[in-house]
């Protein structure tokens, strides 16, 4: 398919899309976003999938650094070293490459660096690796169980379009790498853990891989947005922090010895029933939630330990920031009322989401020229986190700009399992979309 | 005058007190009772009962000491400014000098000493000056109602025997000062303000005024013990400690900012749970208890003060003093939780009773020689507390000895008010078992 | 509707009042706001208010009922035996007319209907009756102490323009017998008691006042308003339900046998943590708040009793029924726990606004034409509640209209007591407005 | 009752066992007490230790039956389909019987049942079968590791001596079949599953298997009383009861919908505090823990479910009947102020123990003169609990007596594992009390 792009639209700053080698085929997109589809893993854990990655780059010629190449473990955020063991294990039995995984030394993540070798700017995109915990359906009516791609392993699943961006990020390098003469500066690919969490953005925000980015593109497929539907720059990002808080008491036999108990347990409940009643605040929305709670040795023993995973969320930064001080605070405050130690620690931060003006009429203007495109929409509320918004903050406070897109890919309603798959022909639409935004920021005009 | 006894009287195991000058007359205590239960005080605002006491033992020679005379501020407890000047306000319309409540200074309380000359040991009665809460029954049944000699003050009443004690103590005071040739040392009655609620024993231990007694006499008359029953060294005195809890926040509307308000109520609602969940104590019994509660400005403010009143026993001194640390440290943890400030301060404490064998031989003596008594019991258990243990313990911990007795004094169970009055006859008990000990330990043999 | 306008005061940009008969003196409404002022009376306690209103409204040829000839006992809530008896003492004192007090019936609020004995609509004015709890500052730079007129009580205070509100609505009567001849159908003032905490207006719909009403205006003088601002229609009433709970349990001696409890003070403690803990809602904004909380007898006493004063509000009705509802299960599941029995009782409520465009438009271009306007706006947030609304929302049920209107009297800033006096200047607005309403619906055009 | 005693064992006080057939051999106590040691199960999955008595009892001559053949699942508790799968699965693995299994149908304990075919009294023994979930100490300073028996399943070890009871039963029921000329009546040996947490003897006691007995017997090694110490009736048998609470509420999106969801885990957390704040009791000792807490989906959901572990424990049988029936209580109410189900388990439970005299003179008289013994006592408080009392309250209601004693058999406490370890010599004494009640209860005299 070779695609002819319309030469009179006036509203192109560039004219149009010019005719450049190489666009991609809609049966290459889905066939990639197939294989991934293939091996889910969980966040911190996506060997397999930074391999792939890595290994594909490297072909093309950029510039990679895996894992702890650039990322530093101190700044690494709810990775579980049992999930991550077990992952490790099976892309050992896969056949992942024994160099690579040394070279990632227990860390995921990706950065592929292409260097045009002509001055210019720095284009950055955000790519996802990591996929959800959730059971594929197994049912005819579920595509990836239809066609036989569903998830080799059970209860993970790429249910939220990890996939699909990952296949776009690789048609995109090659793209690049064929227009390597029309382009200037560098373009950069960053393929970041853990986003399901909020958890794999901050070790890269630290990493200074940001620090000389212009420019920095982040897009989801939307699977509750009408297929062919662009969304310019949603709004209504829900700031948010995950926290996991631990209480250390100290044990004793609940019969025989109670007094000599520091009942951690009791002091776990009291922060839970508390954090619950953290305070609505005037400023906008709040959300808090103790989703869960485990505590206690035996039943006849004063509990001397007590787990419980919270997340705070407001309608912006300052409320939120306030509330996951709070609720640390209130945490502390039953910890010391009970003799208890308590220790949190901070699993994943996302912020709200501020659109630079020119990269969104960008966007806009570049959704308009992709395919199967039917409606731009400058917004809609997203009401939910993207940790993207913290690689987007340290750009902005570097002096750079960033957007955010959404594409509509929404299988019809009547579709049983819609909410988590999605029509991949849209797939085409985010790599038009991106290809456009790399000609009119990197190209050679 | 000399006297001789009842040799009659087939209720005395030993017959009769000895020969000694002016034992008492039933009818001169009895008169006396009356008199002091008509103006019922609270604790801390005993201000005619301390007048009465003072112009008494002063007529008759013993040097005196009143309220702030001796009583240091600083350690007074539970004492309520509203009450106090109530009751000063009544006592100067009663007609009490302005030079004594000039000399008390706010402060009631007296220590009544008087000197034989000779050299010797000092002993000291410790004599209660406070009355209840509650209302006297008008009641045909009830002795003081059907006499004409109740309280004069609603909801105020002695009904708790200090009426008899202070009537017992004045008449020992004459025969004191009667049969002053027959004794040596000192003899001093301390009259200590705020029993109810284990509030005035401690600053008049910070007085010194124990510091010199070799031997601390205290008894109590027993509505619930059957009359002509004496105990020697009643047990199971429960150690306790009544605090105060105050919570101090920071008001906001509830609608327009509730995120600024510091939650008092919430920190005291939480505090009050997490207390009643004190743990049990393997060594012995305890108790706690949040009796009242009191937050809040108004509906729609977020509650910017509490108040709580708590106390805690136990089965032992350590135990106690375990729990009530305890409840301070999980009222400040709560408060901490809430950003709320908390201040605590003891409102009462008593300790439990170790009796010293010696003094409980010669009460057991001198009870089986005291007119109406029909059994002397070794002990009992009390399951109560009474502040004087604070005093016990101080002369005790400076060399000396103490006692604590109970005469039992209850009206036939049938009597619908037995449990707040008593037969008077036995205040004849309890007098006759007090010149017994006086004889008995500072006679001139 | 050619209304002129009094050419001669330069402040209103429309020109003026139109040369209908006796339009007011800015001298008198301040003076009948002046007399207003100096009464305060709380919520179902204004029998000075109701009296001055019934007298006056009965010698301008109004047919008046007042308290329980129209308002139902049943449906009163959050009214005080001890308020009201003080108050009914002192309304006494100061002449109150005993037929007056009597017809009233130990109820306040006032019916004023005028009939013009021409067909047409009914016309119904709010006004509220009753002040707050908070005392008048006594500084030279507070107008009412400086000019004399301040609260007689101490404190009580109109604080929130209830007087400028009465005031208005005298001047209007005589407004509308003077012009009887040009009026039609039927002209209502309804004397609300209890506005503060939502409390008077529930009493109102029932009574069935409402019912015959074509068109109800309601206005509120806005002291965070800049003065001469209008605004025609205030978006976001919250709507709230205040709700009292009260614990019973059984008392107990803590020490002696605590176990024989039902502890109503920790079912209210552990209610007040997990009402604060509510839930959020998806589809707006909510509020909760514990305002106050009593409980408890004494120290030592297993708490027998329990109160607390409660409130919700949520954006919609919808979300605040649920809150509701829910915060009473919630307190019932906390009395079942402790074995104590709750009850609960509706204290006030008021639903959110939803105003009639026609109406809205009219009271645009009835301010745009009132004396000292500068600004007429559309909407602010008012972030409040006004159980006004109640009686909009009966009245809109019914097939008739209703509107809401905020008139700017602010004192400058700079003022100290800006928050809690106004510009009485502005009532003229006030006035004026609603004379020109009355002229446009029921005007004999 | 002259039983004479082999003169020869110079360590009997009072001689030795009497010259009946074949009393035991240390040695082979001592290696049957290591074959049950290396196997340990948990209770209700003690498949192996069933199978072993039930083959040795058949080939004895006993009648037996085993778990489905007379325990009724619907009265089971504390069954862990989980570790009972994996328990039957070992079993098997170990070669135990297909038949024997089918015949458990799932379900262990064993009774074992010897008529002598003269007529006389049935006499019963109770014998534990479970062991504990911990891990046997790797550490050569303990014999069962020192001496290769320790326990081949990591996580459990027989650490209460069960393996001792187990292995003194053996010896036992061949003491009897050897003398089985001199007995008269029935002799029946009890197995019971899952001692630990108060399990199985309820539906043992519902078996009706009690209902026949004259007399039951049942004993414990004790680890922390001195070796040769025999106590013939302790005290302060705990009563208990195991409760395991269950919440079921509604998921929902924490962010999303939070409305939406009935939080079950806060619903738990509010009952683990007011569970803990169960009230003391002035009829004696009370204990309440909440041992265990597991709630919640993840993070960012609202928790449908939470499981608790409690247990009450009382000085006496209605005071802990009381505590638990308030725990369920107060767990409910939560349950109802969140909109939680709740559901509650009765896990286990045992009472106290009420000796019978005549039993308890016995057992001092067939202690005295059993083998190693240095003294008998009366009494010691045993400040615990074992369901055996429910199997002794059953036979006693019946008409039956009971006794229950504790042989001290505890190493040197300079001995590092002391606690879970016990001198194995005095399986002897234990064995000669059982054999000389024998005697002294069934011998034919």
């Amino acid at each position: 398919m070779q695609p002819t792009y319309d030469q009179t639209d006036p509203t192109s700053p560039a004219g149009s899309i010019p005719h450049w080698i190489d666009p991609v085929r809609e049966a290459d997109l889905v066939a990639r976003r197939r294989t991934v589809h293939r091996t889910p893993e969980t966040g911190w854990a996506e060997f397999i999938a930074t391999a792939r990655a890595a290994e594909f780059f490297t072909s093309l010629g950029f510039k990679v650094m895996v894992g702890r190449e650039f990322i530093d473990p101190i700044y690494v955020r709810g990775r579980s070293d049992t999930e991550v063991s077990e992952s490790e294990r099976l892309a050992k039995a896969a056949g992942v490459s024994p160099v690579l995984l040394q070279r990632m030394g227990g860390l995921t993540g990706l950065c592929a660096t292409f260097d045009t070798g002509r001055p210019g700017k720095t284009l950055a995109f955000r790519v996802e690796l990591d996929a959800l915990k959730m059971d594929e359906p197994a049912d005819p009516d579920h595509i990836p169980y239809k066609e036989g791609f569903a998830s080799e392993r059970p209860g993970l699943m790429h249910a939220c379009g990890h996939d699909g961006h990952q296949a776009v990020a690789f048609e995109l390098g090659r793209f690049i790498v064929a227009n390597r003469d029309r382009l200037t500066g560098r373009i950069r690919f960053i393929f970041q853990p853990g986003e399901e969490g909020s958890r794999g953005a901050y070790p890269i925000v630290q990493s200074g891989l940001l620090d000389d980015v212009d420019t920095l593109l982040c897009a989801h497929i939307a699977t509750d947005l009408q297929a062919g539907t662009v969304v310019a720059a949603p709004e209504k990002f829900l700031c948010t922090t995950k926290i996991d808080l631990h209480f250390e008491g100290m044990q004793a036999h609940a019969g025989m010895q109670p007094q000599l108990g520091r009942n951690a347990l009791l002091a776990a409940a009291d922060a839970a029933l508390i954090l619950m009643a953290l305070p609505r605040h005037s400023d906008g929305m709040t959300r808090v939630n103790v989703g869960t709670l485990h505590a206690g040795e035996g039943r006849n023993v004063i509990a001397a330990h007590a787990d419980m995973e919270v997340e705070v969320r407001g309608e912006n930064e300052a409320i939120n920031r306030e509330l996951a001080r709070e609720a640390v605070t209130r945490a502390q405050g039953c910890a010391m009322a009970f003799g208890v130690k308590m220790s949190h620690k901070i699993m994943g931060e996302a912020v709200d989401f501020v659109p630079d003006d020119g990269i969104v009429q960008m966007i806009t203007v570049c959704a308009r020229r992709a395919r199967y495109v039917r409606e731009v929409r400058p917004s809609v509320p997203l009401n939910g986190s993207d940790d993207a918004t913290l690689m987007i903050r340290r750009v902005q406070s570097q002096g750079g700009r960033a957007g955010y897109f959404l594409v509509g890919a929404g299988l019809e309603a009547s579709h049983e399992h819609a909410a988590v798959d999605f029509d991949e022909r849209y797939l085409v639409t985010l790599y038009d979309i991106f290809a456009n935004l790399v000609i009119g920021l990197s190209g050679n005009w």
